[in-house]
């Protein structure tokens, strides 16, 4: 599980931030990636990078802003191009479905794949054997998502080397060792499947929110993540603007970041106003009240490690 | 009048080609820069040269496929953010106006300036007293425009120090003298205008097409003209190809060029087929026909000259 950031700044794109898309690369996980947000040129970011357009499985939009969301016709489109067959699910708020099937239809693009279009609401959006997707309005003067991906734990896995020095043969008792139950032996030998299973992991949590004010479901959807993603549109010295523009400061994401109690906050959404050295203090600024804070920049990477 | 290419390539963007836009920039002539077409990623280009967006004046769409317009909602909310306060002209098929209100709208996007929307079909669909534009449906399976954009001619100045230097005072006089009249003085001396006026200068035509196969049409557009800028998807083997696709080869851009009687052929929509080595050799075949070709890649300017 990695995190690749291919936009990171606010608003308009300037030469060295592009417009809003993080990848969620799950290659080891499923050979997937999950995409969140897809601002204008979101599809020449990826040619930068190793990732496949037909490995996109799907894309969460947190909100309809055009740094979000202008970038989607293009990239569908390409991955279609470039021999992407299998279906495609776009979770995102109302509005989504009618701007891609809008832009598709006008320029005569015809997909040789399926998109799927969820409308998202407050709650479980996503769940299969592997991880849940659960979504929370946040404060943004239009709808705006934040998402949290919760990664299912892991069980051990069972020894089975263990089970065969021992003479014990595969069959039906490794299913029930391998669920942590006692199984008697024709032999009389008693075995406790916890003795044969190997170290339990607990699954990751990443949450990416979408543009917000600092607001309490930030800090519900960040709840003990392993990775915070948290927009830092302006410096701490400017909550007023923040306010007024329905965006945070490096205070306040930080403040969620330690409220959750995550082990890692990531600020992204960086305004054009701020040069590399100013960007630098930003990141300073966060790591006054939460340590573990690092700013990105395009094309920037994170794994996330099991603790 | 200079001609920048935003971008040069065809379909899908590649590395260094990004899909297609072209600015023809009318700085001396009006302080304007016109646009034709606006692919994906355009407003990023232009980060990367000179153009301001607030000045561009006109965006000429060719036709609807999303290589050539999906860069639309982008730079149109960027610029009203980097403060474009004049109105705005869009010429292109039917499609280009729902396409862009539906994108803002659903973006919630504001723009502080005024879009007139412009319907093209064959004909002159612009004329003031600098130039004209004539467009024309080429042949390409959807609607796609050629557009003629004609520089009217510059009279001669009237040349004022000449007049001074023979005591003759500015008033009524000169006006007549501009027009190129005789006219008879109150000491009787008679002067011919013609005497007085510099060299008058033909207006420059450049010719701008949208993708397309051979056709009449392509030709009738470029007639006489200065530039010519003609898609060059295949090369000369693959006409088959470019029959198939609605495409052009080498040699049918090159034709082209030659019947119109043109000064110079500019070749571009590059697919990304063709490595740097290729297109060199895409530049060679067009040569064969018509000697002043040139395959442009991005962020490639031209000067077009008075003749």
């Amino acid at each position: 599980m990695e995190i690749e950031f291919l936009g990171t700044g606010a608003g308009v794109p300037a030469k060295h931030r592009n417009v809003t898309s993080i990848a969620l690369k799950l290659l080891d996980e499923r050979n997937k990636i999950w995409l969140f947000d897809c601002g204008e040129g979101t599809q020449m970011q990826i040619l930068r990078t190793t990732i496949k357009p037909r490995k996109i499985e799907k894309i969460f939009i947190t909100h309809l802003h055009g740094d979000h969301i202008f970038g989607l016709p293009g990239l569908l489109s390409s991955r279609s191009f470039q021999g992407g067959s299998e279906s495609l699910d776009i979770y995102g708020p109302k509005g989504v479905e009618e701007f891609v099937k809008t832009s598709l239809r006008i320029s005569r693009s015809r997909l040789g794949y399926k998109i799927n279009f969820y409308e998202v609401t407050d709650g479980l959006i996503f769940e299969d054997h592997q991880f849940t997707v659960i979504a929370k309005k946040l404060d943004h003067g239009i709808d705006s998502f934040g998402y949290r991906v919760v990664e299912k734990d892991h069980p051990g896995e069972l020894q089975v080397d263990k089970l065969l020095e021992m003479a014990i043969s595969p069959g039906p008792i490794f299913g029930k060792l391998k669920r942590g139950e006692r199984v008697t032996l024709s032999d009389g030998r008693v075995l406790d499947g916890n003795d044969f299973l190997g170290e339990a992991r607990k699954g990751r949590i990443v949450t990416i929110l979408g543009d917000t004010r600092y607001c309490p479901q930030s800090i519900e959807l960040a709840e003990n993540a392993d990775v915070l993603v948290h927009e830092s549109t302006f410096n701490k010295k400017e909550s007023n603007m923040a306010k007024d523009y329905f965006h945070s400061t490096t205070h306040q994401a930080a403040e969620v970041a330690k409220k959750a109690n995550v082990q890692k906050l990531v600020l992204t959404h960086i305004s054009a106003r701020y040069l590399a050295k100013e960007a630098s203090e930003l990141e300073q600024e966060a790591k006054e009240i939460f340590p573990n804070s690092q700013l990105v920049k395009d094309f920037d990477q994170l794994i996330v490690s099991f603790r």
